[in-house]
């Protein structure tokens, strides 16, 4: 794994995301990183991510599965356009469409491995699939649409940031 | 509204949810209650619930509409008995999938209204659709499969409680 992860790449006004935010000092702060044409991220529920006893709650599933297909889809923009991360502007994606299919009860209590594969890039568009591995077992297959963030809310935001 | 949500007659070893159950101290504890023939939840995500700044985040939107899903889900479960939901056997909902689209992106500080609909009650599957309202804008639009608990599972939950 490189030192640094997708989102420690993400400019300080788009770092904020209960997800996968480094600056929201509340929040999962997930990290994904490129393993070769899939992008991986791993994740340890706490134990009151619970949804029935002994599994893990299905919104955080729906979460991991949201800002990993972000973070990815913003490392798919960047390799798209043959630039890296750090390199100018930033791209950075929001979520117009999320499918998460619960294929059984995912454990409580373990690591959990979070990975991506890039569908489609199509202009301002990135299409990733992912998947939940538990223990080898893979809990439940996800489908992000992602798409740029309109230019005219990133200058909204720095705005905000004055 | 009632007195009590359909939360509130889950079955103690199914309340534990971090989106729904009353028992998760650190959970959002949701409430639905029939509305005629929608269900409505009411929900204010905290300040730390951020995508970008001013703005909710999806895993917590994607939440939203699987834990009022699966609640309403178990509702209909009961209304197509035409039993109340204190009655035995209590009939309890997973998330089979969930598809959420984001239309625009949603404000953060203000109270959302949770919408569902029954689509659809056939044997032990649920289907949902919701929506969510941010100041009578709708800004999120859902659909869930709930499937009732297995009742193996059921077993097993009830024998890790003893």
């Amino acid at each position: 794994m490189p030192d640094s992860s997708f989102q420690d790449y993400y400019p300080d006004h788009m770092a904020h995301c209960y997800g996968c935010g480094r600056l929201n000092e509340f929040g999962h702060q997930i990290k994904s990183y490129w393993d070769g044409e899939e992008s991986v991220c791993h994740f340890q529920p706490d134990a009151h991510h619970i949804s029935i006893p002994g599994y893990v709650y299905g919104g955080l599933l729906a979460s991991l599965i949201d800002c990993h297909g972000t973070g990815t889809a913003a490392a798919a923009g960047y390799r798209a356009e043959k630039r890296a991360m750090d390199s100018e502007p930033a791209l950075r994606y929001l979520t117009a469409s999320l499918h998460v299919d619960y294929l059984k009860p995912t454990p409580l209590g373990i690591l959990l491995e979070v990975r991506g594969r890039v569908k489609e890039v199509k202009g301002r568009k990135v299409v990733i699939e992912e998947w939940i591995n538990a223990n080898g077992v893979i809990t439940v297959r996800g489908e992000l649409v992602a798409v740029q963030v309109p230019d005219q809310l990133v200058l909204e935001l720095l705005g905000q940031k004055k």
